[in-house]
């Protein structure tokens, strides 16, 4: 072999990157460590991937954001944002061929002004640092999911949470002033305004929240916080069955009282609390509703709440002090862990109109029989908003047989009642086939329009919300 | 001149009608006539349209709705949406080239239910009129513009307007659960939902909530109606000037209350109304505050009113029935129409970090001793949303000359005090050159580009808002 011979052939080709490797090489924050791509793969949804994603990125600040999407961009690369990974729909769900950025380590509350109650804070920080930074002084958070000590705001935002207080206080919509986003290329977007008020353009603001990622990249959130109620008044009530519950919830609303929280929980769902717990909440009664008023009339308020109910409940215990108020609405945050215990996972996420609910529930029964799936649920009923919780089998999946037929049929027992498939979890993959039927083509074919425009390129969080 | 060349030759052109032309021949509800057109050029804004429009269009029905953007599409004519005419930015303003489609003949309610509490209107029912129609049933709609007697909801949509009662119930945008648009194409789009809560795919009510008929055309609307509080409480107080006034604002928001009215007037204001009502308001003090309180412990917070208030207030009287506290409301809503009296009346719609509201006032004073133009300022303080009413003489114009320098610059004040443009009213012709300024070019292009996919022939309200 000679020089000449050398010099003249092609070289062996090095083997070309594949995109996501081009992108995980040239970033500083990537990691291709197994683990970490493993536990980025999917969120508490009950969701199992096939597949794992390429890389993650944990960013550390704004620049990391920015230059992950430049350079996903450039090379056609999808993205998927993730925050805590508490989400229940598998929004942030990611598999070959993706790179996960994971904005957990943003985690910083900036600024929380007392005077104005306004908070500015990073995509990571979780909602109870918020409420926790907030109670300093005398305000509060009011979207609190019933995973506030380990979801973070960002998710909040991309699914558009709820929880107990929004009953009163209204979802994360109206608890979020402003944002910074970072778009598809790199651009900053800013929406929104640091005033109560403010109408000027089109509300973007409102656009990116519940986008589920796939419109922007949150990187920080300008909140609104809230007096802490001077007065909280807290009961409990049992009643035979979850249809009693039910139609005690909807006199409450009939009776144009406004509860701060009110909760339901179904006698399966108290026993798997029990269990869990070592509580007795079954023994006194197949459901359980928890109603919360707060303002300076809070205990007249709670007189009429007693009142409405009464008729449907075989007893009512109202708190007498604050610790005892708090046990009572622990049982209803500990429902998900406790049914966590008895398999795997998948929780519904249905709202009907607040005077349908018993009919929604005896639905739910009808199609845990018709399935074979055990449904628990619990609801925030004076939003019409049903948690129904499907338990099987740990090595069993929720996307195919028995839990997906259950799922669909759930969407469609919400959908003959005038009510909708998601009221706070968002689509995610997991409802996506169903959000034409709802939606219709005309509304579906305009949110295409829209992402198409805002990330022509397809890299957000594809596959997801819509 | 012989049969044979008169044949050959082309026959004397008819003239060809303008596109404005054809599209108005071909509509069954458009009309020509000079006084509909006049009258449908402008409205409450103090703007004057150098030109009127060519036509106008009054839709009794959806397909009135569809057929006109249908023919408009087709010849590529501006179509211009106009409600009661009560805007306070030129959003309705339409001109030569440009057909106004009225739909205040739109006008019936169409259901409510008073269990699930919702309306169901078309955009050409009245704000009062579906405050008349809840009231029945112990309910409230509470986005109550000033001018809730004359006002439309579907205008109210598109300005996403405010009020007295937002101060505790939010802006329209959290009244309004769903909406059905006819779109550019004529197509129709159904956005929202009958449930409180609901977080399927993107939030494209709230997008066209304000988009002041730029996006399609609102025919009817879903809207959310509260129970009536079951007390009500009310004070008035008056202030040496209106920086105390302001201040005294502040305090309560630092005091952690929460009134449902919360209103601001100035001396010169107080004067105005007097005249025009007869009322002694003026004698009392140089400011006035109006606080409501409501719920079960109503009379409780405005306990607490009274006492952050007191450093600050000269006099604070207590209504002691409803007619004492309806006369301290009707002296707000009453501004407007006494100032109208005196001139030609711009309102300004500013809004600014809640407890710089004394420096807001203290900023008008300054720009009116600048400019020269009268300035009278009443403000929904509990929001920091003011209304600074610019009032020139009749024949002097609001877009040039002294009264545009006091827009110009009461603007740059709310900038400097981390405010808006506009906290209700929206941004119309009137503030549209500083839209940029205040939310960058990334949003602006944004915005345009949504626009551009929505109604992409440019036909809806060109020159508006964005």
């Amino acid at each position: 072999m000679t020089v000449h011979t050398a010099s003249t052939a092609a070289p062996p080709a090095a083997p070309t990157p594949s995109p996501t490797a081009a992108v995980l090489a040239a970033h500083p924050r990537a990691t291709t460590d197994a683990d970490a791509r493993k536990a980025a793969a999917t969120d508490r949804s009950g969701y199992v991937p096939a597949t794992i994603p390429d890389g993650v990125v944990v960013a550390q600040s704004v620049d990391d954001v920015v230059d992950l999407l430049r350079l996903a961009q450039a090379q056609h690369v999808p993205v998927v944002p993730r925050g805590a990974g508490t989400g229940l729909a598998a929004g942030a769900s990611a598999r070959a061929g993706e790179i996960v950025l994971d904005v957990s380590r943003m985690n910083r509350i900036l600024a929380i002004d007392p005077v104005e109650m306004i908070a500015v804070v990073e995509p990571g920080v979780l909602n109870a640092e918020v409420n926790a930074a907030a109670s300093q002084h005398g305000l509060f958070y009011a979207p609190d999911p019933a995973s506030t000590a380990i979801c973070s705001i960002g998710g909040n935002i991309a699914t558009n949470a709820g929880g107990m207080w929004c009953a009163k206080y209204g979802v994360t919509r109206e608890s979020v002033l402003g944002l910074a986003i970072v778009l598809a290329d790199g651009r900053i977007l800013r929406t929104g305004r640091k005033t109560i008020k403010g109408v000027t353009g089109y509300d973007l603001n409102a656009l990116f929240i519940g986008s589920e990622g796939t419109l922007g990249v949150v990187v920080e959130a300008t909140l609104r916080l809230r007096p802490k109620p001077v007065r909280t008044e807290t009961l409990a009530a049992y009643f035979p069955n979850i249809e009693a519950a039910g139609r005690a919830a909807s006199a409450i609303t009939a009776a144009r009282i406004q509860p701060s929280i009110l909760e339901l929980m179904d006698g399966p769902t108290l026993e798997a609390v029990d269990q869990a717990e070592g509580t007795g909440h079954r023994e006194l009664g197949g459901a359980f509703l928890l109603a919360q008023t707060d303002g300076y009339g809070a205990h007249l308020e709670l007189d009429e709440i007693a009142q409405a109910i009464s008729p449907y409940a075989t007893s009512v215990h109202r708190a007498a002090d604050a610790a005892e108020a708090e046990a009572l609405v622990k049982a209803r945050r500990d429902a998900i862990p406790a049914l966590e215990k008895l398999g795997r996972v998948s929780i519904g996420d249905i709202a009907v109109p607040r005077n349908r609910l018993a009919e929604a529930f005896a639905g739910l029964e009808d199609i845990a029989s018709r399935t074979g799936v055990r449904i628990f649920s619990v609801a925030h009923a004076a939003d019409g908003n049903l948690h129904p919780m499907l338990v099987v089998d740990p090595h069993e999946p929720i996307t195919e047989g028995p839990a997906k037929a259950a799922l669909g049929d759930m969407f469609h027992l919400a959908q003959r009642l005038g009510g909708t498939l998601t009221g706070e979890h968002g689509v995610g993959l997991l409802k996506r086939e169903w959000v034409g039927e709802e939606i219709g083509e005309t509304s579906r074919s305009l949110q295409q329009a829209i992402k198409d425009v805002i990330d022509p390129g397809g890299i957000l969080n594809p596959g997801k919300a819509i």
